[in-house]
């Protein structure tokens, strides 16, 4: 069996050998498909900053050969004998995570993310049968159906993908902190994979937008091809006395270390300011929370019920994401550019038509 | 009419000279009653650890003679020709503040605490006429129907005094991030004026409670006098391994300083941290924040509706601050021992009886 196993290393990718971080092709073997699975060609994988720090060991905890991506979509190729929800054919998609317990109080109301025996991520994480998971980064790949979504046949491959975790991680917080209330203000700090996904969500829930950056460089496609309704200069305090006390939200997703108090000085009294970054520390004065009764919130992807939701709105609002499509020969100059923040929004590896 | 008014110091009053704090008898004036005032004659006044800060120019803006105290109840001895909801002899309360705009967004939707030109703090404050607030530290007090408060003919007025600050203070960040749910657990760190009321709300509300301390002297107290279900000491490590990931709400009323991942740790997925008091800064990481989806709230105080509604809860759960009442006399010494946290849990001042 396992003879068998090891020499059947059909599925082609793409891996990091150590902590250079440097991908090259790497064959390797997936389960057998399981009643319950889904088994997918993969056509595209969006390229996260998780794939940077965990191809980089930037934590620590790296898995060698490490085959990154959990942005995946593609096509069924073949289903488990219980599986109900997809068939052959399907366009589909698989996120931050592809196994949980299935059993516990957040298994059980669709937030396995939050898992209480800890969800399985998508690649470097230790599967329930003991093998390391492998990502997208690789011709296929086999998953429970419960972690696999439906794509509708409209919606571009390509463009899905980032939805499967920079969507994700700014459409659930938005959500659960009800910032879908059209006419409120919403402050949008960085613009990258995630920020750009929050103002277009932000748009799309009939917010009043205003991207605040670092960087004059980013005005004019903030307001022109993102459709935000304002751009704010953080570095020029006039511009950012006149935002002084107007957000009712703020969606933070600069990973970068930055103060906290200037920003949340912009929310009004009992403004809601979302954390999807991860800066070194989150550090503030009592009176920037206090005074005005703010709250800060943190999250992390979302959970399978909302995640189809997400997508469901996406297709049915027409919104997609800004993707520069490349091979995945270009996956280490992208991870490279990706590190200097260069790119709009987000690398998606055109995987079907390069991985050979 | 400037020349009279300055001739009639008929307001008996304790205040603070200078920065050493001490407070001595001082006579002042108040307004003459407007058409919308009440005038009352104050019978007891709470202790709160503002009336340390000010007293001391702990804030840099002091303005001596400073009258202390916005815990503040008596009985109406006079009312405005237009005031509808109070009569001679009413028991009554004015916490916080005094006055506000009565115009904007917040002060139209009972939240005047944060109107928008600013709510007139009851002392140390100037006021619309541009006259310096004066507390409670004094025989008698006039102001605008809108902040007063009704307090039940059946509710002791010693004890309705730590209500108007201490109570409100915890109750509306309580009420507004739902911890009103029986069944779900509440961590109440610090055990002072506003932690002791968190207790007290935390079980009224059916919660099951834990106290969590950095001294085992408070043990005792907190299970068998204020009720809670249990206590955990801060500086064991087992014991706080233990409550990991098990609350729903935790209320921070410690003053001091004091680490916050740890804390935060305790909190289940999506669990709710209030912070009350007012530490030189709050500081966590990120990933405590994130992972579980959790929210980190400010509060102060609370608008009038809410305080109203508070007082009317108290008064039928029965619920009752624990106080050492005091007289006027004391007044110096209480403050040094609410410095030491020598207090269980509130002075109040026995104004009526001590203040001549």
């Amino acid at each position: 069996m396992m003879d068998s196993e090891s020499s059947n290393k059909d599925c082609l990718g793409w891996a990091a050998r150590d902590p250079s971080g440097v991908l090259s092709p790497y064959s390797f073997t997936r389960r057998a498909l399981g009643s319950d699975d889904v088994s997918l060609t993969i056509t595209h994988c969006g390229i996260c900053y998780a794939d940077v720090i965990w191809t980089r060991n930037g934590h620590g905890d790296s898995k060698y050969p490490l085959v990154p991506g959990h942005e995946i979509v593609g096509i069924v190729k073949e289903v488990g004998s219980n599986v109900q929800r997809f068939k052959v054919g399907d366009h589909v998609g698989v996120g931050t995570y592809v196994n949980s317990c299935r059993d516990c109080e957040y298994c059980n109301d669709g937030l396995e993310v939050h898992c209480v025996k800890g969800s399985v991520f998508t690649f470097n994480c230790i599967d329930a049968d003991g093998t390391v998971t492998k990502g997208g980064y690789s011709s296929y790949i086999v998953v429970h159906e419960r972690y696999c979504f439906m794509i509708p046949n409209s919606y571009p491959l390509a463009s899905a993908a980032p939805l499967l975790c920079a969507g994700i991680t700014v459409y659930s917080p938005m959500m659960r902190h009800k910032m879908n209330q059209p006419g409120k203000s919403l402050g949008v700090i960085g613009l990258g994979g995630l920020g750009h996904m929050a103002v277009k969500f932000g748009k799309a829930f009939g917010l009043n937008v205003t991207v605040i950056s670092t960087s004059t460089s980013k005005k004019e496609e903030a307001l022109n091809l993102l459709g935000a309704d304002k751009f704010v200069l953080s570095s020029d305090p006039d511009q950012m006395k006149c935002l002084a006390k107007s957000l009712d939200f703020i969606v933070d997703s600069a990973s970068g270390d930055h103060p906290f108090d200037p920003y949340m000085s912009l929310l009004k009294v009992a403004g809601v300011y979302v954390l999807v970054g991860f800066p070194s520390e989150v550090k503030f004065s009592p009176a920037s929370l206090n005074i005005g009764a703010k709250t800060v919130a943190g999250s992390i992807t979302g959970g399978t019920k909302e995640t189809q939701e997400m997508i469901n709105f996406c297709a049915a609002k027409k919104i997609y994401p800004d993707i520069e499509i490349v091979p995945i020969q270009y996956a280490n100059e992208a991870l490279e550019r990706l590190i200097k923040r260069d790119v709009k929004y987000r690398f998606v590896i055109n995987i079907e038509n390069s991985l050979k």
